[in-house]
């Protein structure tokens, strides 16, 4: 994993290149909290050996997990970074594209990179700040109330 | 829904939270209006209880109607914002994620956030301006020629 | 096709706006190499006449070509920009939806627009590079090793 940290007046873009074998989850989570990148955007294009993306089942209050274990394009991989108890928040999901062009995706649980994951953070200030939602325990944005 | 504007020099970053049982299109229309923030580049994660996406029928001149009648996580929702008569005009697609991991998406027409749909606007300045193509009678962003 | 240059002290944002029949990864090059754009994130909404696609084949060494003979709505077409050998070099993925709401994607190989296509390019500075991986024969970012 290599990271590039670009500063601009209006707030920092970081670059995370996760390699072969990579789990981006906790690379991408990791270079957050080492930069201290507490709001921001993600969008990212590359490939996984595999992966695991959730789907939140409302009745068992967590994500159903849908295992996809071949290797696949990753078409998209939106997300944002709010802080949560002061440490930042990942929230990605995931399009993955399949050999015969088939596509699967969910909420993005952790997945193997392979070739490579281009990751690009867009920081977004001042900080956002999630707070856990009693209903679903989820950590979801809370917004001024404007 | 709650909304955060972030004054950048660069322009503006509006984060709108649509909560559970927001119409997201009449959501985020309404911040954009109320913002006067007419020219954008748009992302977002969540989910839907149900949403109506549009895969567009030339020979009908019209959106036909895909009706998603089930809860989904909103795997991709990129659009853009531009100015039509003065109006802020949305476009945004939806990738949309159902409980086995298999993905519908189109147009977005219409949909029910379940249960929070996080929303990053960042402004384009100066402002993207559509006009209606006399062909297929979609507003379609006009450029500068060069 | 038709192009908006913005300029910002943090960088430019490219405005490419694809019309009926232009190959994108054709004029987006374009775009990028007239305007001297090495380094940036690509994000777009429109619609293809057709499209190709495709899913690296590790075993080939190169991408697998998923034809896609349908006008598609384009849901999703995330992308980057690095600089290989000095020339910008585009990495684009596509999630491509059907009539019935079906989905098919891949990297972006070819495509032809209909009605349009809404490209928007913002450059990260300073420039990415990227080097071609002797394993996979693909041009991949270089981070700055931290």
């Amino acid at each position: 994993m290599r990271t590039q940290e670009l500063r601009h007046p209006t707030g920092r873009v970081l670059v995370v290149v996760c390699d072969d074998g990579d789990e981006p989850v906790t690379v991408i989570g990791g270079a957050l909290r080492r930069h201290e990148l507490r709001a921001g955007r993600v969008t990212a294009v590359g490939g996984f050996r595999e992966a695991d993306v959730g789907w939140f089942d409302r009745q068992a209050g967590d994500y159903r997990r849908i295992p996809v274990r071949e290797q696949v394009e990753v078409l998209s991989l939106p997300g944002d970074v709010a802080a949560r108890d002061g440490e930042p928040a990942l929230h990605v999901h995931a399009v993955l594209g399949r050999a015969d062009g088939s596509t699967v995706g969910g909420h993005l649980l952790s997945a193997r990179v392979w070739p490579t994951l281009e990751v690009i953070i867009t920081e977004v200030a001042p900080e956002l700040s999630k707070r856990v939602d009693p209903e679903t325990g989820l950590a979801l944005i809370v917004g001024s109330g404007r």
